[in-house]
């Protein structure tokens, strides 16, 4: 058994607590599997007084970086404080003295991976970044290990686990929106401000990580489409249903000979593919290489234990990597430049719900407009409601998203049609 | 780019084409990830004249192994040839040599994992092996490395491909056993001699490498308890379905106070579980970490390009080790010895299926069979047959493999009880 590895936590929020009761619960476990003791030698917090609801020896902590950056026995900085500032102030900083460095901060990889890299590249330092993505289910490690002999085409993924919830609620129970959304946050799963998530901007920082690994190209959070649930209806869930699909917000990315599509939107997908049983806050992703075929990584994407196991086994190999003196053991994998494909390019089936009048000649006139703009119909359901009015829901075959909202701007000036209730992308089949 | 790493294969089978293509195919992403190129600079083949299907230079093949044992170039031994003899003669000296092996041969490692990891160890050579448990699964790596941090508390696994099948088509279409088997046989999915795969064999030798992973303590096939899926009959099917339950074969393994359960059998699990929704020939593997929780990985279980795709990246991280200079970079990680549970002292509950008489008095004396031995019942359904016989179905509570046993044969030995015409454990509850 040689020395202890030195490490210290930035942070100890609810990630931090997790990791902190992984590294000294298992820690026997853990040094067997790493060939030396992991050792917190320091903590920074902002308020050293703070009760943190752990046994913690109060001489770990500090609130000063500088004690962290300055202490050559530290060879790990965990950063688990979340949020860009001073996050990366304090990694970089880290990385240039050759400090290898855990983060689970998704935010600040989405956004400034590019320079991170470079910066851990340039001093040998290692960063890893499992806990990023999909909280304790890993996928950096087998995107860019276990599958890496893979041409990946696709990946599809519940990054998302408060949306997941949220739709998962409507689908069972039937409720609406703003009550799943309720429900979310008197539980924990949502926050006050409710926008991150449920407009899919969390998901799409999580894609932009997830697809850069898979198709070897910095993709960054502008080039993702993102559009968020809360346009969702119950009625659209039980229309779902009736076509035995299921609503889920998915983070979908595929390599396309015009380019990588990048786009997280609500889509149904069949009831019997292998993410529709996905429920709760679970989260998983669905990953088609060429060689492996499809495989999908289900578990827990959130939460003190299960994204403090990510962000252990990657102090685990870190750790590892500096005892066989090779800390920078594996890097970017970013070394191609790929275009990225407009969303007008992309192709989706469509299911679409019209409020319309009742009256005749009313499909035909609709049925015309979508013909003219080459959108062929798979299926069409039409259902009397109150009074004069009637609903339409239509599926399309597979179109061009560009073709299929010129479709949806002439069906909206039909004078027939009241609006154009619900669009939502159909993917999976 | 460093200088080539050389390989050779050992095999050019359905396993060795899958490799050869993976490898040749996605050649220059390869060497992107790995730092250089992956040469096959030898193939190991019995005959040299057959035809391989794969456009392939005949310079290449060798029928004598001296030529890639003697060849100093060849840093990595790449053995896809399966079956213990002379596989394991030729892995071993390659091992000594100090020449990193990467194998797919479930066999081998479940009957010789312990010499064939101290000898990688003594001479400082990487032995990977992620190919011989459920084929492009990302699984060994995961469990080595990505859920390190766990102590994990439970594996339960679909890793028999052609069971699967079989059940999965007993189930959807109502068909019995020998009819599933024979359509098995017919897709190639079963073999002539289905032994193996339907008896559980198979799946056994999978569950001892991945139990002695996830323990950290050497599981070796005698120490596994197995069950195959022979006596499953479409009537037990269909009662499963009645009952909302699903009949997989499961390869188990729990760690408990006691000691670390080890068992294939047909298992009744939730019709909600993750597992029961994998179907057909995937695979599917379940882990409960006490960090993690619960997580599931899925994809397909055998196949020339799923189980090339893990062999590949095996290969990957070997060359990777060899140009850092780490070639035994994670060895064995059975660093504990713990004790296994006797099979008698597992606990689950239990379906059960009888034939009795169908008089008054018959229910009161099984119930008091069971009672006796502390086994209560969950639930219980009796239904008339022909003439003057009934069918009972009963559900346990959870309970002791050995009181459950001893109460089945009181039961057995009751005048009006014709026949235990099943038993089958419940789990997943």
């Amino acid at each position: 058994m040689q020395e202890p590895v030195k490490i210290a936590l930035l942070g100890l929020g609810t990630v931090g607590r997790g990791v902190y009761r992984i590294l000294t619960g298992n820690a026997e476990n853990i040094a067997h599997k790493v060939g030396a003791p992991v050792e917190i030698s320091r903590i920074l917090v902002r308020d050293l007084t703070r009760d943190r609801g752990i046994p913690l020896d109060p001489a770990l902590l500090t609130d000063n970086y500088q004690d962290i950056l300055d202490d050559p026995e530290i060879a790990i900085v965990v950063e688990v404080m979340g949020g860009i500032h001073p996050a990366l102030d304090y990694v970089m900083a880290a990385l240039k003295r050759g400090k290898s460095v855990v983060t689970a901060n998704k935010d600040m990889i989405a956004l400034h991976g590019k320079e991170l890299f470079a910066t851990a590249a340039a001093s040998g330092a290692g960063l890893l970044f499992e806990g990023s993505v999909a909280g304790g289910i890993p996928i950096i490690r087998p995107l860019k290990q276990c599958l890496a002999a893979n041409r990946i085409q696709e990946i599809m993924g519940i990054i998302n686990g408060t949306t997941n919830y949220m739709l998962s609620k409507m689908t069972r129970e039937g409720v609406d929106f703003d009550r799943a959304l309720r429900e979310a946050q008197a539980k924990g799963y949502a926050e006050a401000d409710p926008t991150a998530d449920v407009e899919g901007l969390d998901a799409a920082r999580k894609l932009a990580i997830l697809a850069s690994i898979a198709f070897n190209s910095r993709i960054t959070l502008n080039d993702v489409y993102v559009e968020g649930i809360s346009k969702i209806t119950a009625r659209d869930i039980a229309y779902a249903r009736e076509l035995n699909y299921v609503i889920k917000l998915l983070a979908i990315a595929k390599e396309t000979p015009e380019g990588i599509e990048v786009r997280v939107h609500p889509t149904m997908i069949p009831q019997n593919h292998p993410l529709a049983s996905v429920n709760d806050v679970f989260n998983a992703i669905f990953v088609r290489g060429d060689a492996v075929g499809d495989t999908m990584f289900y578990g827990r994407g959130a939460g003190e234990l299960p994204t403090g196991s990510a962000v252990a086994a990657d102090i685990m190999d870190a750790a590892r990597h500096i005892l066989y003196k090779v800390p920078g053991f594996i890097g970017c994998t970013c070394y191609d430049e790929k275009p990225i494909k407009p969303m007008a390019m992309t192709e989706s089936k469509f299911y679409i719900r019209l409020m319309v009048a009742d009256r005749p000649g009313v499909l035909a006139s609709i049925a015309y407009a979508f013909g003219d703009k080459e959108v062929s119909l798979a299926s069409v359901i039409q259902k009397h409601t109150d009074g004069d009015r009637a609903e339409i829901v239509m599926v399309t075959h597979r179109v061009r998203e560009q073709n299929l909202q010129d479709a949806l701007r002439l069906v909206g000036c039909l004078s027939s049609v009241d609006r154009i209730a619900s669009c939502i992308r159909v993917e999976g089949e």
